[in-house]
């Protein structure tokens, strides 16, 4: 037997798992601040309540099977249309507007390739219930703030919102909207369309059209709320009438989240002192979406939203070195210098615990010292503590800076201040 | 279409999602505190790798299917057969002891019950590579920690650990030892082994060489260690030689978590005032399994760990009332007067929320005031904030108290004073 994991699917081992919950909590905690509310929904469903919402790949990549019973089940393609099912399901028992977020995983039987997994996280805000496009530039807000906790604030890197009303491409074709949604971020709108098929005349037409094309009512209205908001126009939000993106889902507003970074000037053809930030990829979209969470009530229901692109944010923050440095869990090894002495070791380890210090015990009351120190080493814990016949006499402890090599005798009860 | 979840899986609306989140939150930061590290496994695994792990419930329980590439796949069963894959897979690049928790679901096809479902959480910490009954005393002490930390040490309610070494059962055949793991609490060791089908005689036998019993070498070293660790013996653990749990899969050590609820002592026939707690039902068990994290390695590898019943812990939770009474997310509802002091509210929302206060925004800014905390209330948030002309003039804010009805008129900077 081979020991593997299936391709697309991937195991997070200690360190992987931790950057993971960091991210999940300051989401979390940014998503509580704005009023949203955790929503949780089964990790399978009735197949008729997701088959044909994702289209003819939706169908095509989801998980299905038949269950021991006899029924045909599905694995969870997205957190829309669950959210969908809760609204018509719970009926009154939601109050409305009902501002949930949800942090679960999807399962879609993609060909992998970088950045591409059959199983990610999703990561959601919606606001379902309100009409106001105060909504939109909440969830906006609430985005923007999400990204600025995790970091993407400095002076290397932030991030920005291209907007666009999806209403400036009703003139459009549906294969020309898909060229459009699928040109690169640095190409030429003319080229890039000729290059996806577009007839050369129509696609200068079209770039024509979106040049002169003008803010919406809706657009102009949304970058009130924005300003409202405290956001600033074309540093954290801009618009965008190129943008294109899943036309047959959003109603009106829709929106994405790039990454810019800081280019060098030499790559810009700049001699001046100015920082000049390019858009580096996509952490996220959404838009409003007028006419989907009401499918199962029989009744429209308006509703906005925006989905982080979990893994690459993760993958953002790795390259921004965005995490931070104490990430990791365990601040200090507690050794056992003896049978003996053991109560006293663990003894102190409860004691750093009730104040909130991460400790690591030594589970080994025979191993000499030297292997104890070199197992945290190993294992990058910061701190060692040696609690021998003197120190447990005189009611002290002896911590070695594993970085430094230094070493100091203190009383137990200044230990909390010396790991710091 | 009927719009429903499948039987024996569950949506969780935010008030018990909240509740979940709690719990995990805090298990985590203990867990965490005792230096266990987190690690996640996926969803879907080769059918080969689970399959047969489980004996024969367990092949017969497991959700199995052939993917898109005809590949046999099967959901997570529990987390301890992907923990011996992790550990043969990567080897090296985990340090030995490798202390780890995982809390993620797991989806079973049982018969859904009371307490019994298709997709549950897991909730384990496992330590590897230590053969020290060190290691065994660590988990039982960390869990002893978790459950205080959740509240179970109040006046009304604690838990226990009883403990037991399975070699004392090693003179029991297999039924004699499964009809004692079905024993309910308080029933008699020989009426209830006569009740499942042992001869009179043998029960007898059974109860009479059980209450000789005397406790193993390793339960007197394991016992010592746990008052090394600052356990309570008949208190936080105790020994009780009538456990028998999971004896093909455990080697040495076993223990099993019981919730302990005070008694009326009328029930119990007692008439002086001593407090009577009675065993409830069983939070969770675990044990030393020196045979099972190897499968794959192709060398023995000692492991000890022990699984938390997720779901029976948030029951006992809410029947003993230990949730916290602030869990509920949004602290106050930020009106909006009029349009035209929609940036007045917005900037108010945004400066509380900086100082952690959870806030949420009425979305709506043509709406009565009066039907904004209607809706404050039927959402049970506490406080309701209103910024009229007046308020906008003086940069200060009016707070309504809905429990109370009492209103006041504050400056914006104290704002975060008075919503305590």
């Amino acid at each position: 037997m081979k020991v593997q994991t299936l391709k697309g699917f991937r195991d997070f081992l200690p360190n992987e798992a931790r950057k993971r919950q960091y991210v999940i909590d300051v989401l979390r905690s940014v998503f509580e601040s704005y009023g949203f509310e955790p929503l949780e929904t089964p990790a399978l469903e009735y197949e008729e309540i997701l088959l044909g919402k994702y289209g003819e790949e939706g169908d095509k990549l989801m998980y299905r099977f038949t269950d021991l019973g006899d029924r045909r089940v599905a694995l969870r393609y997205d957190q829309t249309v669950p959210l969908a099912r809760v609204v018509a399901q719970y009926g009154n028992e939601l109050a409305m507007p009902f501002k949930r977020y949800q942090i679960q995983p999807v399962w879609r039987a993609e060909n992998p390739q970088r950045g591409r997994f059959r199983e990610f996280l999703q990561c959601d805000i919606d606001t379902v219930g309100v009409e106001s496009l105060l909504a939109d530039a909440e969830i906006i807000a609430c985005t923007t703030t999400a990204m600025q906790r995790l970091g993407f604030n400095s002076k290397k890197t932030y991030t920005r919102m291209r907007i666009n009303d999806r209403s400036i491409l009703d003139r459009l074709a549906g294969n020309e909207i898909t060229a459009l949604d699928k040109l690169e971020r640095r190409e030429s709108v003319v080229m890039g369309l000729v290059k996806r098929g577009v007839n050369p005349n129509r696609a200068q037409w079209i770039s024509d059209y979106l040049g002169k094309a003008k803010r919406t009512s809706s657009l102009e209205t949304l970058f009130n709320n924005l300003k409202d908001f405290g956001l600033k126009e074309d540093f954290d939000y801009t618009f965008d009438n190129t943008l294109a993106r899943g036309l047959d889902y959003y109603t009106s507003i829709i929106f994405e989240l790039e990454l810019m970074i800081e280019t060098k000037r030499e790559d810009v053809g700049l001699s001046v002192p100015t920082r000049v930030f390019s858009p580096k990829l996509s952490l996220g979209g959404g838009g409003r979406y007028d006419n989907l969470i009401g499918m199962f009530s029989g009744k429209p229901i308006p509703a906005v939203g925006f989905s982080f692109g979990f893994d690459r944010i993760i993958e953002a923050m790795e390259t921004q070195n965005l995490f931070p440095a104490e990430l990791v869990g365990t601040k200090v090894l507690v050794t056992i210098f003896s049978p003996e002495l053991l109560n006293k070791s663990t003894e102190v380890a409860s004691t750093l615990r009730t104040k909130g210090i991460n400790v690591e015990l030594y589970l080994n009351e025979t191993v000499k010292l030297e292997k104890q120190i070199k197992y945290a080493d190993k294992k990058r814990i910061p701190y060692v503590l040696i609690i021998g016949p003197d120190e447990a006499k005189s009611n002290s402890a002896t911590v070695k800076t594993l970085k430094t090599g230094v070493q100091q005798t203190v009383p137990q009860e200044q230990l909390e201040h010396v790991l710091d």
